[in-house]
């Protein structure tokens, strides 16, 4: 594994031999190869060949079911009914910009900003979490005349040039600017949890001090609700406020990142930051929004909003689309009719329960941690140490995808197992993956 | 018209009277103003608000129809029923990300990059012309180990920071950084014909010389192969060539915006860099390619995208994903079996020599120039001094939209009307455009 591609804890070795692919994955390889550039990687020692989803399940070419405890974007679902006959029907009517006056875009933008904290009152939509990073970023550095960003050291917000300047999980060869100062997250498993919320403020208050001393001002912090690339750290719930607090009083904005915890995810409400009792200034939606349909939005005051939009204007032909906006209007119908954020509280309870009696003696195991339908199980040398074992989670990966279920590796050792299967994920799903699970760690070897 | 609003030509002023809308778009448009932030902007003195749209049509909420002679981005026509079924089925089957393998990006990739000179052999996927321009600068960079940029004086190449730093076109609060430098465009009707590509090729070369001066190696040379910001500059065919030989010779790329241009647009074959016969290193796409759907792509070749992909590598959740994926491969069969390039060809020629005919003896009408559906009116106070005249330019704009015909207005002076309809436009679309074009220009006055 070369230094580059640990960066990536779980993508195929496009060097290894082939031989266990079945001969039609084998040929569309070939052909993928051929056709897409470089930056194209695949998932797992054995890429899977997906031709239908249904659901929770994803089928292969030789019609064989696999568990999705991974896909976040299809939230309600694997080919939602519901989901299709909206954009249907939107598709057979009309589909423009927001140049003209649409009533598909308002009616969306007046539920989405009934679902959050009054003060968050307006939104610009665009077409992937990365555009609304990078939008986001932009007000924020308009509003302030600021451009210091922190962020925290295993961060991911996006691929554009501006939003990958701020993700360190990109790698070593994406460089992170001087005007960009990392901040190590709080780590449940190493740190004492009454010390974490404080800890975590100081490290911030240090980050801004590191940003003065390199002759920039604070913009702001940028921070995932639930630390999806820093390997899912929650609790205790209220870590986050006073270092918000610290980043308030210096003049600077708190941006949540909510594309990972937003929409019910964790099971606790529809967004992550209110678990931490903050008011975000600017928040930014994403991946499950429109069910895999491209469509993101920055959510916002007008306090925020008004320069920039006076002054610099945006515009973003796809974004705010009515189609788009159809299939986001669709989750929020499936996430509410369907109770799924109840239901993904208790589901993942469930799992979250099982996993730590299941895992309870097991010393590879360091910690069992989530909340809702996003759980983290971190790889440890032994429990003592506490020392990461990416090995030890790259295995179970690929053995469970052997086994039928789709799930991955992440955090800044990639040894943290992240489950986070689409919201409809139900008990019967979550026994299968529990069987396979214990299956897969029966035949995973003792630390190497 | 304060300064900053006058860079978008044909804006609707939202602290003007609303006497003239129709109640219900009246109640529409406080609503929006409430919800969506400030930087939206909608179009004409009247808005327009639009409930259906079918082929080259928009109506309105009345059932009135509006003859739609702007909107590139349904090339195959509104609500058009291919796209819908192809959308629609594949909703019902799978959407995933290139994670897996999937034949549909395969398939389509494929079936793109045939349509491009042998050595554009790959394809990445993007959500957003703005992504694409944003990841083709980013790969430019990185193997050039450069950031200097050369655009033209009025260029509009996308609104993520890295591509809003290349548009010139959104206006004095969006700041050019010192490693961009402007390049006057041609212009058709001021330059003499038979020296712009000399010309053009001698501002590329003191622009390379001006970054040089200012410690900043060239990355490339990005521009819009139609030059449709600033104004469509599109003649003589050949005027790029000698200035990509230049950025050549100081080891720059060459990155062809098609955007605009693509997909047939110019009636003269897929893209518009061949009009030039030049090669370019990558080219953009986007706008057109999934009649709406949000899809765009950057193409290029392995000794481009190899070391990029291998170093940093690039995912992109949305891009790539088999329902706006089946979308693109729907436009594609609709532009080959309705014989679409051709087709905007002949009716593109006839509206030329139409509005030429009608425009002869015309002392503000400075040039009528186009090819295929993309046609340019440029305003003038007389043919003699040929001094922009912008308020004319927006007289006609929303005379039009009054006499339900939408067009815009482009170019650094804003002077230029910008005739650019869906492909499917056709000779009964042209007689009423002609004739309503004819009834606005009989109501302008002479230059005030």
């Amino acid at each position: 594994m070369t230094p580059q591609r640990m960066h990536m804890a779980n993508s195929y070795d496009p060097s290894a031999a082939r031989s266990t692919l079945p001969p039609s994955a084998a040929a569309l390889l070939e052909r993928r190869e051929r056709v897409l550039g470089a930056p194209y990687r695949l998932f797992y020692e054995e890429p899977l060949e997906a031709v239908r989803g249904e659901g929770a399940l994803l089928f292969d070419a030789a019609g064989r079911d696999h568990l999705d405890v991974y896909n976040n974007v299809p939230a309600v679902g694997h080919s939602n009914r519901r989901v299709q006959q909206a954009v249907a029907d939107q598709l057979g009517r009309l589909n423009t910009h927001t140049r003209y006056l649409t009533h598909e875009v308002v009616d969306y933008a007046e539920r989405l900003t009934a679902l959050f904290p009054p003060h968050l009152q307006q939104v610009v939509f665009c077409c992937s979490g990365s555009e609304a990073v990078d939008l986001a970023m932009r007000i924020t550095e308009y509003q302030t005349g600021a451009d210091g960003w922190l962020v925290t050291r295993h961060a991911y917000h996006g691929t554009t040039r501006a939003a990958a300047a701020v993700s360190p999980s990109l790698g070593p060869n994406n460089p992170i600017p001087r005007h960009v100062v990392l901040v190590d997250a709080p780590d449940q498993l190493r740190e004492d949890p009454a010390g974490i919320e404080r800890a975590f403020a100081a490290r911030v208050t240090d980050g801004i001090e590191t940003l003065r001393q390199r002759g920039t001002a604070l913009a702001g912090l940028l921070v995932d609700s639930c630390l999806s690339s820093d390997g899912l750290q929650l609790d205790p719930a209220g870590w986050l406020r006073s270092a918000v607090d610290v980043v308030h009083r210096h003049g600077g904005v708190y941006l949540a990142d909510e594309v990972q915890p937003g929409f019910g995810r964790l099971g606790t409400g529809w967004w992550g930051f209110p678990r931490h009792d903050v008011a975000p200034d600017l928040v930014v939606l994403g991946k499950p929004m429109g069910n895999g349909l491209p469509i993101s939005a920055v959510m916002g005051q007008p306090s925020l909003f008004d320069r920039f939009g006076r002054d610099v204007r945006y515009f973003n032909t796809f974004a705010g689309n009515p189609v788009c906006i159809a299939a986001a209007s669709a989750v929020l119908d499936e996430i509410e009719d369907r109770d799924l954020i109840p239901h993904a509280a208790e589901v993942g309870r469930h799992l979250l329960d099982e996993l730590r009696r299941l895992t309870a003696d097991d010393e590879r195991i360091g910690e069992v941690r989530g909340s809702g339908l996003f759980v983290a199980v971190e790889l440890v040398r032994d429990r003592a140490g506490r020392a990461p074992d990416a090995g030890a989670a790259a295995f179970l990966v690929n053995e469970l995808r052997r086994r039928r279920v789709l799930i991955s590796a992440s955090g800044r050792d990639g040894n943290v197992l992240k489950l986070r299967p689409p919201l409809v994920f139900g008990h019967r799903h979550a026994e299968r993956f529990l069987t396979e699970f214990s299956a897969a760690l029966s035949v995973l070897g003792a630390p190497g």
